[in-house]
């Protein structure tokens, strides 16, 4: 058995994760650390977590921790997440860190973004970021890894393999992308109350996103060439998802079979990719609370435009799932293992 | 013109009270203090409303209030409501207070229930409880209203009548009522936000209610004896609205049509209150919006049991727009006077 | 493997069977039947049931599905589903009725609740009521099962122990309900559209409502007297859950420790029931997505009145899950076997 | 007063139009026209509406509709409007058509795009598109409007002065739209039933949708040049609203101020645009319910695009509340009489 530690274990992607380890038949719980709620058993809070019952959420106890576990998720806020994450990693842990801390290869792009002084800059080159369907071998020998944002995997893996094999040129790229309320995790504000989201919409941080310098980082390795592209998120009434609508230019006779077979041939035997014919267009229900991303496209030839459009569950596929996904790679198990949940679509 | 300012402005009752007001023929807008936004435009936060394109919220100032003002709208918490309220009755302005403070007749009820003590008690038997349907004479003069809490109003009116007329007995009277979120007022809590709110619903203070209190005061009144009933308030993923389903008692030989007669006998010519035929029963998107309050019932011969049910937008009837017709009462306007709002339906 | 077939595969109920068996490792699917997909892909609707990829939707053929089928889910209304039920238990097949026509002892009383002629009546004494909390026995060896309703399952459950061991008086009882929209099935009707629904919340089929009937007869088998008691629907503006607050009159003398005792001698070892103590109140997004039912209480010593509260999932606990359930306790296999899906919470 | 008739009268923009109507002071309803219902008092269905108690839905009887009426909404699907429309503007009637029929120069166009034959394809040239904030001068003298659609105006609006005045190039042009579900009209379809839009989104009817040769039509007038461009519209899980995220390529040099000061120069005067300064971006609960369009924008010079962002609510002024402007103008009184319905925020 694999012993795993969570740390922000009662915010939203550590409460996924809890869900999804909890029927792990790979993994048993070591710590719950929750600042906030140390001393309150788990079932209290969440009765249906029943595999849980003697467990209490933890103040951090990095000795406890290191004793106890073989590997920690980090769901602490970015900065915070590396403070701790390069400690545990000192005393020998395998660390998967849903932060952006580790996602990027060079520490000045993070620190432009972010606007912090990152604490350990020293260990960012040898983490891993943590995308499956690119670096599955990297992650198999990786000791950290950067687990991608939900924004960012939603719009990476839809234009990989577009830029990686010319389909589609690396200028004008324009990604207007709608996630659920979760995305913004648990949080005590007005700005995120029920009342002023529900029956809403809107766009924020227009032309600003901190994800947007995660996807030019990879998509520009895909290309090998500099992209610089337009990111909008937005707001969705809803609580769980993303869907990312892409525009895009074909280079020149490009047809939509050659979009369905390099979407095949990159993808064809991904165990948590689904690839629709062109016209078929994923809709979040068809994802929401599996690990699943499914992609679709429509090529318009009045325009000579590609539209992409992609889907999947922000706190599973965009963060949870997708690292337990990395923890399965890293531990030699089918990639698969825990992950069989499949959407409900109602 | 009737010089008006509200305290505690950019609240969701102090909202709907300056939005309903843009539309009043016959009121101005004098001051809108608002702490947390002091200084900001108006029209900034809420661009359509370019009646108050000059006006900004503003910090308390008691004597600015009284100088320019003729009446007081105070949607503030309570005991820091009757506070203010007490400094600028004392100033000469009248006073319709949103909170609980003046809603009692029996001080020491009020401080047993909301475990405060009252910061001017002796203003309290002044005070008038301000629902026009049961007091509108004494409105007409009063300087201080009470204005009745949103889950009272719902639950008061439709049995009122019933209690008056002797149709039902006093014994065995249990409100289960359903409210919309906005009812919690605009706070930065993780229990109201959206992914803690929308696809649940819950039951909360069980027994506990505070609004009990002010309801069984009322229909004691009404019954000529104690009134001690179930209240049991519900937690909405809507916005707004309430609905009450009230379950109580026929004395021997009550019919439907007795039923009918005692609601036309003493709302028939109300102007915000809809008399649903036996079996039509009320749904709150009829209701939402608007000032109006709708009661329905169906009576239950297998079980000598009568089910009414009512409904009410809890920031309109159930809140400000009951504050604006409690202050056209008091001023001598059209009871409807910027109150002719209709539901939008969806 | 046990061999499936599912009759009415599209709907709700039917498509939750489908996910909830696509992870059930002793089951396999045989037919799904559905006349208006006939022919259709299960993937190309949903992606994510890769696990049925070759599986197509198919017309109903009673020979096929007996051929290769040991157990049937029938998902259809009402009357057409006691039709192909009694027709497949008489090839030798193992029945599992999701509609109401197995559910009555007294095939009058179903009759005159539904108003329709019974097409199998003689079958119906042999059926056995598919609540495994009360009659795990009986459905180990039962051929058809009468699966309970949704609303029913939330009502009895909570009240069958209190009445049992007399801790609760059988007279005077209301059980307010309120249920998502799911639980009106897959329905092309304004009424159940989005823009109908959503922002509103209504009561109906008051005094009215089938399950009432269906609440009463099991009731009464537990309190050994005739129960007669007010069930009030509601819509709520959700997709999934259903949450009853049921009111009643404890005994003489009733403590909440005898009641908790109750729940803990009728419930303790079941694997699907939540017994919380004293205060602790179910919401409904406790148990969302999963098997359980969760059962809280308030005891109103000011009013001599005890306030039960239970929550489950209308499409699980109250329909598809209790029917694998039932399966499983009918083949000899865990009972928890494919319905280790936990609540998301979010 | 001017005397109205709606020809539709039960759909979600007939809804509107009667609500709108009966708080216009120079408005008195003559018929109120729908099969579906014809026969039921209003006040039956929209008990709120009380100022139409005496109406009845009627059958449509054209003879009756004109003797009575100066003014004709149609709320029909296309062609069955135009047909009802020709008739009714031959009788003399000033004709306010919110379906598609008279909104094209181009009949041919129109006819590609709906893939019907128009019934009276003499009529359109003579109608007027029915845009106010453009076509006001020809809107006082129509006799036929042909209303735009809500896709429509949310495009149409916050582009017009940029193309005009050589803002952005005409080329490459994109509008990501997102419309609440009272979009897709009052429909008994599956597709739009509570459980399949809630908690989903999707785009749809990608690089097909009607809108998109309405909105090529009028921003072809104002480049001066042929505009073809992508438009795709989304489904939103709410029940008002259009937000729509335009991105486009400015002329070299231009600023943030040219593009305000475009606007100004446009709309400074207009009663319904609401103009915002750079970074400053509407959400639509800023305009639902009311007849506003709001517009917003960022200029990413990183990129050389410009994002424009526009909100309005497509059933007022993307559909009843445009058309109530039109009569206003057509008929010579306030543009804004009636329409001085705010957004209510929540």
């Amino acid at each position: 058995m694999i012993r795993v530690s969570i740390i922000g274990a009662n915010g939203y992607t550590g409460l996924e994760l809890m869900n999804l380890l909890s029927g792990h038949p790979q993994a048993e719980i070591a710590h719950l650390v929750s600042r906030s709620n140390a001393g309150v058993k788990v079932s209290r809070l969440y009765p249906s977590l029943h595999k849980f019952e003697c467990k209490c959420f933890e103040e951090l106890d990095l000795g406890a921790i290191a004793d106890d576990s073989d590997v920690v998720f980090s769901a602490l806020p970015h900065a915070a997440s590396a403070e701790v994450c390069g400690k545990l990693f000192e005393k020998g842990l395998k660390v998967i860190d849903l932060s952006a801390d580790f996602r990027y290869r060079n520490v000045s792009v993070y620190e432009q973004w972010y606007k912090v002084k990152h604490p350990c800059p020293e260990l960012c080159s040898g983490a891993v970021y943590g995308l499956p369907e690119i670096y599955r071998e990297k992650i198999k020998v990786a000791k950290i890894i950067g687990n991608p944002g939900c924004y960012t995997t939603c719009s990476i893996l839809p234009l990989y393999p577009l830029l990686k094999d010319k389909i589609i040129r690396p200028q004008g790229i324009i990604i207007d992308a709608k996630s659920g309320t979760s995305g913004a995790g648990r949080k005590a504000e007005v700005d995120y109350s029920f009342c002023e989201v529900n029956e809403n919409f809107k766009a924020y941080a227009v032309t600003t996103h901190r994800h947007t310098s995660e996807i030019e980082q990879e998509l520009s390795f895909a290309a090998g060439a500099d992209v610089a592209l337009s990111f909008t998120p937005h707001l969705l009434p809803i609580q769980r998802g993303i869907l990312a609508t892409i525009y895009c230019e074909p280079e020149q006779g490009v047809t939509g079979g050659d979009i369905f077979t390099a979407y095949q041939k990159h993808y064809g035997s991904e165990p948590f990719v689904i690839i629709n014919e062109e016209g078929v267009l994923p809709e979040i229900k068809q994802v929401r609370h599996s690990n699943f991303v499914s992609i679709g496209f429509k090529l318009d030839k009045r325009l000579n435009r590609l539209i992409v459009i992609s889907a999947l569950d922000n706190l599973v596929k965009g963060a949870s799932g997708q690292a337990i996904q990395n923890m399965n790679i890293m531990f030699g198990l089918d990639e698969r293992t825990g992950l069989e949940q499949l959407s409900r679509y109602i």
